[in-house]
């Protein structure tokens, strides 16, 4: 018998989360226990609890997997002093979440449909609270970091706080999330359009 | 024993509502049975189903109620051919967000937790998801009749698209929405500030 192989583990805890976010996708969370990932794993009680002890593990493996695509997003957005516009942050962010997020490579599930589990799943859960807390101030920064360099190169008003602007365009991209899911026919470039559209015109 | 009144049967409704919404906003629909909200209710089993026949009803009912604070917004910014801002609707938006929805005046809850369970739940059930659309649509068509009006005052490029500018305002709503119960210290005049800061600053 072979040893067991880093790679070998490696791809044994991908497909349990694969499975297990499959069934969150549909399901959400209260619908699913760790009986129900164990049999769409296809893989032995055991084998499945050596590498997750609990559902909550679970979950936090699947939304961190979810979220890597957005950290990469901003790792190169804002590599090496780099001055992304607004507009240029939102449409990189807006075409992952209708690309690599709604079609997940390591998931194969749209991830986006976790996330709203999880924001339900916050209200109740002190533990998910805390996490989708530290998660959206990680996003917002992100945002925020932009409109930090931005008003560095003098295009954003002076007196704005990058922190501020960082909340709204974070917010629009939640939007876009809640509109894409529930709002038949949301286009990501329709609504990119729109966000151009209303910051061409102030009052 | 005086006749039933129509008040009489109005405030028994209303009270079944506010037990129903309290038990949804703290456990969402799934952990949420009739029995619980019977209990809840301090009425008899026959009195709810007398007014209620089922979950779906309840649901349905208290997001209705939920949302009438919305159509009053826009039933008084839209009167009468006025011309309100994109920056005045959002303002009186997130007012509402924050103020009567958030302490509810009939349900007695911060209601936009039931409008993050109502997300999660339409993923699942047919029913709530068409029900979703229909209301996103009514919202967004009153963000985009302030922008058709913005347009038709000279304050908004004639090519923009009135319904995208009005997804893109909707979609600033529900982020403060998912900000405010997710995210520690979100505070309404700050996003509103980050909102026009944004808007100021045009790539």
């Amino acid at each position: 018998m072979p040893r067991v192989s880093e790679q070998y583990r490696a791809d044994r805890r991908a497909e349990i989360m694969a499975a297990a976010a499959r069934l969150f996708a549909i399901n959400g969370f209260h619908s699913t226990s760790m009986a129900d990932i164990i049999g769409e794993s296809g893989l032995s009680a055991g084998a499945v609890y050596r590498y997750f002890r609990s559902k909550e593990d679970l979950i936090t493996a699947v939304a961190e997997t979810a979220l890597s695509s957005a950290d990469e997003v901003f790792g190169s957005l804002l590599a090496e002093g780099a001055t992304p516009s607004p507009e240029q942050a939102m449409t990189a962010m807006i075409h992952v979440i209708d690309g690599e997020m709604a079609h997940h490579p390591a998931l194969g599930i749209d991830v986006t449909r976790v996330g709203l589990q999880v924001w339900a799943e916050a209200l109740r859960s002190p533990q998910v609270a805390a996490r989708a807390d530290g998660v959206y101030k990680r996003l917002r920064g992100y945002f925020a970091e932009v409109a930090r360099r931005w008003q560095a190169a003098g295009q954003l008003d002076a007196g704005a706080v990058p922190e501020q602007v960082g909340a709204a365009m974070l917010g629009l991209m939640q939007g876009f999330i809640v509109q894409r899911l529930l709002v038949d026919g949301t286009d990501p470039d329709d609504y990119l359009a729109g966000v151009k559209a209303l910051r061409q015109s102030i009052d």
